[in-house]
């Protein structure tokens, strides 16, 4: 029942036969090496992950995160992980962990050893940062260029947007300007003005009451929080709609979230060092909405 | 001297007045774990690195490869590393390994443990792939679009284009969508048609007699062989430059080479499926250059 907590996980193909996969998991302590230096996920970036919240011992979007590290191994051309092993590891390192309080679950397939002889996987679970301030008080973001223009997933697939890679130094080099400018967080966009998400979140606009993201395409990873909050959203009547959004709507818009797993929905309180409106009530009904959840 | 020999590193800064760093190298078994999975250049590619060759117990192009560590750290907000360090590694890594051969020497710098205190570094050094057929041969060569625009890494420095970084997922997959169209590497390009670098080489051009490689910018590596390649060439009285290459002068080309520093130079014999012309004898020639240098 302690944090960290590491699993390493013997991946088993995706069309296995076998039910029980309590040997392909081993459990280590957190502080010790585990991995080699010949790692691919290291020296490449060649690998893919997901991050999953745990709520008081409940996993949340267990399976929409399952369905996209599959996507992902897809795009990236690796061994489609086993859904059924993933469930039972997750199911296992939840059992292990502390029952009470937020904790990010994340989970890895990496290529393996260079000239390996498979990929190599393992699941990491760490208390949560104590994200009520910023779920409270919101974040104040820019808007930065992320260099691609709209349309260029579709044509150049091996850009391997749409897939979540190991390979996130860009995305963390963007929270790093939003820092230096004084803000918290980043708003991808286009080239030529369209909004995509943020390096770790996805963005969901009020536009003329209704509720609005980009829509998920070769692009844009299809946020699996984002899709919580639709459902909420719509069993309260609200219209919901998956859309391109140009940077002006974006100027213009009610309110604006970022919506990620972990720290779940916060507000758009600055938009590139000015005032934006916000919708805190809304932002602290769906948080207690997300946070009951119990599957 | 054994291969793979793998040497973990306590970096100390780069102003530090230390000169002994014998008690900062830790030689270890490569077959063993050396990593913790909270690793930041597993968990999202974040740190930096070079390769270099050392053939026949000589490591080559030392100084310049230290050069563009520094460089990509100072893009990545790294700690800069100490050069003095790095080339007391280098040095003892050289020392311990074998003497003859052609030697892939990888080095490392991630940005550390996730909330960890410091960096972590590493060196590994592993037995080079047998290139004396693509160096024979040459490569078939198809064209990709890298999906930006040329002049974004000016504009979007957040993008880290110009760093080494460990984030290498899309050079993977561009090498693999090569393989899938039947060639071998791979020259990307931007949006609007200029040449920029291969996913791991440089380019040299001959054009009308001169020797061109796109200008190293915010976008493009200043390829380490490549400069190699150019002291070679002036010393033979040949013309070089740097300047923009435009996608139709690469097509148009008397010869391609793509340059690297464990490949050396290799001929690009097709060029997205047609036959392109090489001139295998300067390729020859270089190598035999590249090969022979004794710093």
């Amino acid at each position: 029942m302690r944090l960290p907590f590491t699993l390493l996980i013997d991946p088993v193909p995706a069309d296995s036969l076998q039910h029980d996969f309590a040997d392909t998991f081993h459990e280590m302590d957190s502080s010790a090496p585990a991995l080699r230096v010949g790692e691919l996920s290291t020296q490449r970036g060649d690998g893919i992950f997901e991050t999953l919240a745990v709520v008081n011992g409940h996993p949340q979007e267990v399976e929409p995160h399952i369905s996209r590290l599959r996507n992902s191994a897809r795009i990236c051309e690796l061994p489609v992980p086993n859904a059924e092993q993933w469930r039972a590891a997750i199911a296992y390192a939840v059992s292990r962990i502390p029952q009470r309080g937020e904790i990010a679950l994340k989970f890895v397939l990496s290529r393996g050893v260079e000239h390996g002889p498979a990929p190599t996987a393992w699941l990491h679970a760490a208390a949560a940062a104590d994200f009520s301030a910023v779920r409270a008080d919101g974040v104040r973001v820019i808007t930065l260029d992320r260099g691609y223009p709209r349309g260029v997933a579709e044509k150049a697939p091996w850009l391997l947007m749409g897939a979540k890679t190991l390979s996130y130094a860009v995305n963390m080099a963007a929270i790093r300007e939003a820092h230096r400018r004084g803000a918290d967080d980043t708003i991808f966009l286009t080239t030529d003005g369209f909004v995509m998400e943020g390096p770790t979140s996805s963005v969901v606009l009020r536009i003329a009451g209704e509720y609005v993201t980009p829509a998920p395409s070769g692009a844009i990873l299809h946020g699996t929080t984002q899709q919580s909050m639709f459902d909420y959203l719509r069993a309260q009547g609200a219209s919901v709609d998956y859309r391109d959004v140009t940077v002006d709507e974006l100027r213009r818009a009610d309110a604006v979230w970022l919506v990620s797993s972990v720290r779940l929905a916060v507000s758009v309180v600055a938009l590139d060092g000015s005032d934006f409106p916000a919708d805190q009530a809304l932002t602290d009904a769906l948080n207690t909405y997300l946070l009951a959840r119990t599957a």
